[in-house]
């Protein structure tokens, strides 16, 4: 044992020697490998019943396959569920079942490559109802809006829903070129919060990296926090975010919490209060991807530190509050899509998070590891059930019951 | 649907109207639930391959199960490998069967409850061998001494292996009462470092919450960083640990590198510096149980940053350099036990960390996940694959192999 040991510890010596840095240790690069993509993994046919860390024993419920990279999902009163699709499409499940036929009206948007791919162009992405849908019929969504040559940007449309097509749709927002993800949720005074991804998220002159306001028309509200300033994006309401996926209004205090993915560690959930500045590049508990810390600082005076952070990331994506009945266990938690478990690859799972009454963090659980799945989104249905939605070619929609 | 969401969102806020804090929302209570321990999940009998990010196949095999509550393992040079038990046994595995004798020669120790739980006194925790081992026949380690009445203490022992005992057993040091959990390792000048659990971490007046260092027969270290100070322990090397289960040696830099088990959330790896102080409990990463943060900062001048941290904790356990060639994609990767995954119950991991040369790092890898056990410790054997304990009452040793 002792003369490997010391063949081993030579060899290792001698690398160091040939090497520069003080601390090096031999290892295969410095540049970071994206994982292998191990190939998607098949989801069970039929219902799976997990246990949880409550008690709360669960029952999965794949409602349907056969989506191509859904990003988010709506639940129509007369039961039907919208669904949009990262390629461009809008789909609608009827009583389970996905319609072949893509809805017509929606605009085209541009999309490219694989989630989570270098190079990914988002495409199709949030979509929510109305407030007042069962009278006006209103679908907003976002979408990546193609403009000439190769650049493209965000756009906020809305359409009304004839009960099989999109018509009227319009976009009524379109932010600066070069926007990245985004997600979109109706505040409870009507207006619509909208993330934007994006560079120069410290610039109060680009909507790059700002959370957006907007009245339902597209037009600024007058009590945005920079309304009025000379040269500033009146649409902003917040700004130093990063990749924001996931956006939700509390259920009590109709506070907006967004959540935002760090490089490499630093994934956050902010609560946003209006003209606040969240950080991003300038503070962060992440590290760059190459290895040195991203700031200084985790957190410092002058910015809004986040209520809750990861690290490592898990690739934070859709989130929702639960307030239903049927999985009285998890009533008041937050629920976070994963698109990264663990580094294993293709693989996430869905956060759950446990805060007590002043909304500070108890615990978390990882949910529906074991399925291997990349998750994009998580609402709360109607029947006071979860829905999630796979990140996958052929993704699905899923539903969390409760198990006897 | 609107019908529903009136009648979800009505009762919540009439729930909250009767709470007291702004930002309630229903919850099942605001106290730390220890989830409710799942069975033990049985390993697999025969080995078992997995897919790894870096495209490193690996199969793992069960060695041997039958230990109860393994803390540690050492290699013999004649191939059997020492394992403490917790309950305060050595127990020995030759040509990969336990003996059911365990080793004679070691004290009795002070061992209660299970791991993890509240009330658990540790028992017989770490084991290495010294340096000279092939000379000296040494064996070091470290066990919960008892004291009079229900007082006990950490002790640091060591005995001479005769080839089927300990003998000429002695405590070389025994720290203050009141001490908790506690690794060992060798630097490479021949003293050892100890981690020593408790309370008072920044008090140096008491050997709690401190990493130590003591020479092979126990006597203080003139260049120990706090000699001569008046009423300081002089054993202290470094102070302002919290719960600490993993201490290595860079197999390069001869630094040490120490691990330690934030609260809720702020797991960290620290590497050590003589005298310096790691911050606890005046600075953390982590939240309290209850929910607040644990610090009003997460670093701060005058204390030593992590070099690696988890938010949220993963229960941070054994740690291993791996600088073998048999496993090449991991080779100068960092391997740390997770005695708790995803906050799934009674589960841990095998978590792995990639650095750059400047040992900045660049990710990390859940290993393990699928086989559901909390993992107490892990170490690169003379063969150059790995090796796992188990932290169960029919605990194991697991060895990771290349697949092919």
């Amino acid at each position: 044992m002792k003369i490997i040991w010391c063949t081993a510890l030579l060899s290792l010596l001698l690398f160091t020697l040939a090497g520069t840095a003080q601390q090096k240790v031999p290892f295969r690069n410095n540049i970071p490998v994206a994982p292998t993509g191990l190939a998607d993994r098949p989801l069970p046919r039929s219902p799976i019943e997990f246990d949880t860390a409550e008690g709360q024993r669960i029952r999965v419920v794949v409602v349907t396959k056969g989506l191509t990279y859904p990003w988010s999902l709506a639940f129509l009163p007369d039961g039907g569920i919208l669904v949009a699709e990262r390629t461009g499409k809008l789909r609608i499940v009827r009583n389970g079942v996905l319609d072949p036929q893509p809805i017509a009206g929606v605009p085209a948007s541009r999309y490219a490559g694989k989630s989570g791919e270098p190079g990914a162009v988002h495409g199709l992405m949030d979509l929510v109802l109305h407030p007042g849908f069962a009278e006006n019929h209103l679908v907003y969504f976002t979408y990546t809006k193609p403009l000439e040559g190769e650049r493209s940007t965000n756009a906020l449309a809305r359409g009304r829903w004839d009960g099989k097509a999109l018509t009227e749709v319009r976009d009524i927002f379109v932010a600066q070129p070069g926007a990245g993800a985004s997600r979109i949720a109706f505040g409870r005074d009507g207006t619509i919060f909208m993330t934007n991804g994006g560079n120069d998220p410290q610039d109060l002159k680009s909507h790059g990296g700002k959370l957006l306001r907007v009245r339902d028309d597209g037009s600024v509200p007058s009590d945005n926090p920079f309304v009025g300033r000379e040269g500033v994006k009146p649409e902003i309401y917040s700004l130093g975010h990063r990749t924001s996926l996931g956006l939700a209004i509390h259920p009590v205090t109709g506070e907006v919490w967004e959540n935002e993915n760090g490089p490499n560690g630093g994934d956050e959930i902010n609560i946003i209060r209006p003209g606040r500045n969240y950080g991003w590049p300038i503070v962060s508990f992440g590290r760059t991807y190459q290895g040195p810390w991203q700031a200084e600082r985790p957190t410092h005076d002058g910015f809004e530190p986040p209520v809750v952070f990861w690290m490592p990331s898990i690739a934070v994506s859709g989130m929702a509050f639960y307030t239903g009945n049927r999985l009285p266990k998890w009533k008041g938690d937050v629920f976070v899509g994963s698109l990264r478990t663990g580094e294993i690859p293709g693989t996430g799972h869905l956060e759950r998070i446990l805060f007590n009454e002043k909304m500070e963090e108890l615990r978390r659980e990882s949910l529906l590891v074991e399925l291997h799945q990349r998750i994009r989104d998580v609402r709360q249905g109607p029947d006071e059930l979860l829905y999630v939605l796979t990140d996958a070619e052929d993704g699905a929609v899923l539903r969390i019951e409760p198990a006897q």
